[in-house]
């Protein structure tokens, strides 16, 4: 039978069986949303810690929701805020935590690596929200669901990551789960953003977007750091908007039942073009939705039997 | 049969039978939270998201504990501290919380006109906790339910609203419902701060404050903003709580069953001396006591059916 | 019959047959959190607020999960990230929480004497989680009952309390709790550290902690504010932890079976050495485990029933 593991900390770990299983699990999952009461006790006196070491209201409120849907307690820990918890090591502050009896921590940080550490160390699950330039897999599960849920499955599929591959934890899990699914993956963005010698994971890459799309079936657009990278790996937002930005124009070479997908929050305007944002081919608040109950299934299987 | 619509964006949309509606409403949830157990399970596996542009510690908490005491699952945003959602627009907020199927967004924002945004692009509920210097219809409720809870009616009653009328989304959404209800509204303060043509409103401008509140059965004292206006509409604190600040001195010219409110926090000895602060005419507990109800009466008629 | 008051403001107020009630209830609450379901429904419908003036991650996720594992309402309030709190007295402050109808306020106040101004004014339950240099009792009995764990009894044990003490709202409590119980209490610690008459309270004042600790049961280590006294009361971190700090060579004149405790987060190195810290004598995480039990405790003590 399969089975996920005690924690779930990247889709390197993950067989292609325990993905299915996930995005599987995740269809039940989704239908609890979807009701009048979106409550089931599954996790009833279960302890969830969120514990974001960087803020995102947009994922912790997804873990948050997942969890109080399945009736777990969740507790809500912002690293950056607290003081006392600054001063301290990861490993203390696990350790402290664990003290506590919780089953769940999900844990975003700024360093990769750090869930892996906690996974080792304590015996409660730990779910990476995103480490470092890492890995943020359940971004990749949520984003092959939304694929699945549109195109029935991944298999032989054509994606596109383009923007700053370099240093984005969603494009590397999601290079990582599409492969294993068998999918083909194309990678664009500015050389300086692009790592050398990346076909040696098993994709191409491809420097202009146009070329890119050329049939795709999925296009996905990574946000850029508005705030970091102005004028450093590019020369202006502009630029880089002419040249990696998805609008109505460069579409043209994609296939007629393409998607693009965002894993947001978006720059708009920026890295896809406003009409395109509002048209049916953009699936972004479909991976939103999709992304609750991804999370609720992680939960159940991880904690919940 | 009366109900109210999808959702509770200003006292401008209200019909006198749905503001009657609220209030008797709020009398039974009232009620509630003066039980032993404090919790009823009206709107288990409904989801309330607290949406907060502006700091409001005690608003939140009124809206979070009606939610938790209807059982809800209540997640609070306060997008002040939270860098993604700020590089957003509200709409992009919006939506991205729609897909993750909130039942009722309560929503507070500097900007006047922002609920009504939302409320027009998304199916959950929203309710108006206060939108620049437009409306706050749940705390002209709560002072509404209080009143009547004194005086059992509000027909006929005669109340002064004294203090900054032109920036206070407060005034702006008691004028509304006191006029509605049948009551008699005079305004006081400095002519700066009261807009021109106010009697156009249907309510009366006196310049003294002796003078408004003679014969009147309720004073609603407004908030100064200390922070923002010193030095700027009026010459000082010391100057305008000389002027019109309220005092045992200036309460003689009132009935001997005035009551006097504020929506609070108050800063003692500026709107209100400390002596009258703490007499029996002053009702500001009961109108934070009442908050509670009032948005349990929301929630429960917007969402709970 | 043994019962608790309305309140817990510190261990000052408590009869050693209280105290011994609140260990021996700790310890089925122990095993709550020990189990598969880690809830109770005994608090269902109470609303607890944490009101916390000092950000402390630590202790307020113990008070919150020790509410919600019982099944409470929680509300938490971080005064210092809330604006409109700041410019309010705490009087107004907790006036307006109790309108709210709470049945315990947690407070957590920079001045000694904050809860009992609050438990003097409201009729809902308050526990002190820290006021100023005064008291922290939920602290002392948790460390109580880690003690009684250990020993079965705090009769007749000598307990050392190193670090300053004169600062330590940790040390008064505990000094107080185990004097009332029976053990004998030694301090130590940089004379500027020590009140002058220390010896009225009833413990030896012993300047060198090899001297100290000899023949010591327990070793209770006090953290250091780092951030606050560099340089003032003791020459500097390095220096101090020579003097104070404990390490293996210094253990060598304590008992055998030694316990060595501290509050945290343990500022590594300084108050206690690495190797110290990861050996069997540290019972730290004990510590933080029934900090929740403690919590538990009190909360089914004072609103339970």
């Amino acid at each position: 039978m399969v089975m996920l593991g005690k924690d779930l900390l990247g889709i390197h770990d993950l067989t292609p069986d325990q993905i299915s299983l996930v995005l599987d699990t995740a269809l039940s999952m989704k239908e609890v949303s979807a009701r009048e009461i979106k409550k089931v006790p599954t996790l009833r006196g279960k302890t969830v810690i969120n514990l974001f070491y960087e803020p995102s209201t947009r994922t912790r409120t997804s873990f948050e929701l997942a969890g109080k849907r399945l009736s777990a307690d969740v507790i809500n820990i912002s690293a950056g805020s607290s003081s006392v918890v600054k001063g301290e090591t990861l490993e203390d502050t696990g350790r402290n935590l664990q003290a506590m009896n919780p089953d769940l921590i999900v844990l975003r940080h700024a360093s990769a690596g750090a869930p892996q550490l906690l996974a080792k160390m304590l015996p409660s699950s730990i779910i990476n929200a995103g480490d470092g330039a890492h890995e943020h897999p359940t971004q990749a599960l949520l984003d092959a669901f939304t694929i699945r849920e549109r195109k029935q499955t991944l298999q032989g599929l054509t994606v596109v990551i383009a923007g700053d591959i370099t240093h984005s934890r969603v494009a590397r899990s999601n290079i990582d789960l599409l492969l294993k699914m068998g999918a083909t993956v194309r990678v664009c963005g500015p050389r300086t953003m692009v790592p050398l010698y990346i076909e040696k994971m098993g994709v191409t890459f491809v420097p202009r977007l146009e070329e890119a799309i050329e049939g795709a079936d999925v296009i996905m657009m990574l946000r850029i750091q508005m705030e970091r990278q102005r004028g450093s790996l590019f020369p202006s937002i502009r630029e880089y908007s002419r040249f990696f930005g998805l609008n109505r124009e460069k579409l043209k070479h994609a296939r007629d039942d393409v998607l693009i997908m965002h894993p947001g929050p978006v720059n708009r305007g920026v890295e896809i073009s406003p009409e395109l944002l509002d048209s049916p081919y953009t699936i972004i608040l479909d991976q939103v939705t999709n992304g609750v109950a991804i999370r609720m299934a992680l939960m159940y299987l991880l904690i919940g039997k």
